[in-house]
C-alpha cells in the first residue's frame, strides 16, 4: 500500500484544536488498514515566530514541498499585531501558496439544508446553494511590485502596491474554472473592474480567448461590485465564479457567509500538473480564521478542517471513496442533530470540538 | 432669493427618464417660488461619445466646475462594449471625479421599514438598517499609474494597476468620516487590507493618527474581506465604515443589496471645503446603474433619483427643510402603497416611473 505523505501545519489560535480532530482520523484510517499515512508536523505563522523568528521557517518550506499534501489550519491572532510586516503570520501562509505554485484557489460554498436557517438570508435563497469560486492565488496586488511605503520630501508617507496580471496567469486558472465547470452544471461567471482597471481589460479578454476550448461551458462576465451584490440578491444564479486574487478573497468570503456556517467550508489551493508524474502540489484549508476569541475552549467547529482532509483524499491521495466516507459522515452527523455552538439550533445537541470529531469518527 | 446652479447630467440608460422626474420637482419648487434653480442639461457617458467622440466634453466639464452641484444619472450600456477604453461611457464619470476633486463617496444604505421584505435577508437582520459607507473617490487603483497593458517579448501581455495612497489623501477621507460618525451614532469602522497591502498599512496607521482628534468616537478596524463577511452576517452592527476606492465600490455595493431597494438609494460624492466661501463642489448620483435592460419602458424606479437630489437640496443648497419635505414624502408614497415594478409587493400599487414622480409631487 502506498504511503501518503502529509504536513500538518495547524498554525494558531483554534487551528490546533481542529487539526487534532483530523489526526484522530487519519489514526482511524490507519488502524483499519484502510490507507497508510505519513504524517508530519511543523509550525507556521504566529506560532512559528514565537519559535523561529519567522512565519515560516525554511525547514517548514522544505517540508511542504516535499510533502503530496499540506494541510493547514489558520494563522493570526492579536498576540502579533505588532511583529514587522515581513514576518507577521500571513506572511507564512502567502510564502506558502507561492512557493509551493498554488495558483488556483477552490473555494466552495455549499448550504446544508440542516444549517440553513443559520444564514443571514431567507431560507429559499440559500437552501441548497452550491457554487465554487476560482480565485487566482499567486498573483495580482497580493505579490506586484512594488509594494511600498516611502516618505516623501514634504514629510508625508506614500504607500504603493502593484497589480499584475499577465496572460498565461489568467489562462491557467481560467482553464481550472472551465474544467471544474463541466464536472459541474457548466456555467463560469468570470469577475473583474475592466471598466476601471486594465488588469480587468486583460483578464476578460483571455477568458474569453479560453473559452474557445470550452464551447459546451457557458460564459458570463460579470464586473465584480456586481458580483458582490448578485451574491447577495440570488447566490444560487451561479455555479463557478473565477476572479482574481483580491476579488477572490472578498467574494469568497461574501459567499462563505451566505451558507451561514463558515465552520463548515473547507478550501484546496492547487499548484501546475506535473507533466511526469501527474501530481500536482496541494494545501487544504478550511475557510474560517484563527478565531482567537474561542481558542482553547473546545468550542471551535473542526467540520471544515475535516471536510479539508476529505479533499485531500479525494484530489492529492487519489482516495475518493474514502473522501466520500468522510463526507456522508460529516452529513449524517449534522442530520443526527450534533452540533458545535457556532452552528448551534433549538433542539439540537451542542458538543464540543472533540466530541464533534468523535462524532465523526463514530459515524464512520 | 439666490438662485441655485444645478447640472443635470442624466447619462444613458434609464439616466434621463430617472432625471426627468427631478425636473419635475425643481418646477414644483419654482412654481411655488420656495427655491430658485438655474438648470442646465449635458451628455456624459455613451450619449456625450455618440455626439462628442468623449464620454465627457470640456464644455460639460467647465459647466461642472461652474455648478453649485451636479446631478448625474447612470452611464453604460452594451451599445458602447467596444469604443476604445479612454472614451468609454465610465471614464465621463471618474473625470468628474478626479477634475472636480470629489474625494469623499457618501453611501447610505437605508432599509425603509416598508420594503424590508425585498431583501434577501430575513426581516430581522435588515429592518431599520442605516449606515453609511465614506468611500474614497480620487485615489487607490482607480486613478495610480502606471496603468498599462505592454506586451512582452514572448508575446504575452502583461497588465498593470497601481493602488497609491498619501497620508494627506487618507487624513481627509479619515476625517470626514469621523465628523460624520459625530451627527450620526458615534462609530467609524474603518476597511483595508493590511495584511497584505502596504496601502492598507498606511491607511491603519493614519485613521490611528486623525482618530486622536475624535476620541469621542469609537474606531474599530476591520480586515476588507471580514467587512464583506460583517455586512452579510450582521450589518446593523455598523454605523460609519471608511474605506479605500475599489473596496468602498465592492462593500458599497453589497451594503446597498442587503436593503433589497437599490432603487431607493442615492448617494453624494463631495470634494474639499473652499476656506473662502466655506462650500464644496459636489455631485449626487443614485447607486443604481443605467439598468439598459430596462431603460425607456417606464419601469424604473426614480426615487434614487430624487434622494440624490434631496442630498442636493441639504448639502449644497443649505436647503436642509426642503429635503426633509422631500424624503417625507417620498416616505409617504411608500408608506401608501405605491411601487415601481423593482419594489413591488403583494397588495401594492405597481406604477410607472413618471407615475411615481408624480405621486411624490403630489405628496408634496
Ligand atoms: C490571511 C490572509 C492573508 C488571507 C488572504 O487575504 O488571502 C485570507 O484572508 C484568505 O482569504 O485566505
Ligand atoms: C461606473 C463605475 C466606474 C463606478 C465605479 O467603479 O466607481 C461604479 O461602479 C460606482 O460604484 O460608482
Amino acid at each position: 500500500m502506498t504511503s501518503h505523505h502529509l504536513l500538518l501545519l495547524p498554525g494558531d489560535g483554534i487551528g490546533p484544536e481542529v487539526a487534532g480532530e483530523v489526526e484522530k482520523l487519519v489514526q482511524w484510517f490507519s488502524n483499519r488498514g484502510l490507507a497508510r499515512f505519513e504524517i508530519e508536523k511543523d509550525l507556521v505563522g504566529g506560532a512559528a515566530y514565537d519559535e523561529h523568528g519567522v512565519a515560516l521557517a525554511d525547514d517548514a518550506l522544505n517540508r511542504a514541498l516535499a510533502a503530496d499534501a499540506v494541510l493547514f489550519g489558520a494563522v493570526g491572532g492579536p498576540k502579533w499585531n505588532d511583529v514587522p510586516y515581513n514576518q507577521r503570520p500571513e506572511a507564512g501562509l502567502l510564502r506558502l501558496r507561492k512557493d509551493l505554485g498554488l495558483f488556483a484557489n477552490l473555494r466552495p460554498a455549499i448550504c446544508y439544508p440542516a444549517l440553513a436557517e443559520a444564514s443571514a438570508l431567507k431560507r429559499e435563497y440559500v437552501d441548497g446553494l452550491n457554487l465554487v469560486i476560482v480565485r487566482e492565488l499567486t498573483g495580482g496586488v497580493y505579490f506586484g511590485e512594488p509594494k511600498e511605503i516611502v516618505t516623501l520630501e514634504n514629510g508625508e508617507k506614500r504607500a504603493v502596491d502593484t497589480q499584475i496580471y499577465t496572460t498565461h496567469e489568467i489562462e491557467r486558472i481560467a482553464r481550472v474554472a472551465f474544467e471544474l465547470a463541466r464536472q459541474r452544471r457548466g456555467k463560469v461567471a468570470s469577475s473583474e473592474k475592466r471598466n476601471v482597471m486594465k488588469t480587468g481589460v486583460l483578464w476578460h479578454q483571455v477568458v474569453n480567448e479560453v473559452h474557445k476550448d470550452y464551447q459546451d461551458v457557458a460564459l458570463e462576465h460579470i464586473l465584480a461590485d456586481n458580483c458582490g451584490m448578485q451574491l447577495v440578491r440570488n447566490p444560487k444564479q451561479f455555479d463557478v465564479i473565477v476572479t482574481d486574487n483580491l476579488f477572490g478573497d472578498l467574494l469568497s468570503d461574501v459567499a462563505a457567509m451566505l451558507t451561514g456556517s463558515l465552520g463548515m467550508l473547507p478550501s484546496a489551493s492547487l499548484g501546475a500538473e506535473d507533466p511526469a508524474t501527474g501530481k500536482r502540489r496541494a494545501l487544504y484549508e478550511p475557510v474560517h480564521g484563527s478565531a482567537p476569541d474561542i481558542a482553547g475552549q473546545g468550542l471551535a467547529n473542526p467540520l471544515a478542517m475535516i471536510g479539508s482532509f476529505a479533499m485531500a483524499l479525494r484530489y492529492s491521495f487519489d482516495l475518493g471513496q474514502e473522501a466520500d466516507l468522510v463526507e456522508k459522515a460529516v452529513a449524517n452527523v449534522l442530520a443526527a442533530g450534533i452540533r458545535t455552538k457556532d452552528i448551534a439550533a433549538p433542539g439540537a445537541n451542542t458538543v464540543s470540538t472533540s466530541d464533534m470529531g468523535d462524532a465523526v469518527i463514530r459515524e464512520l
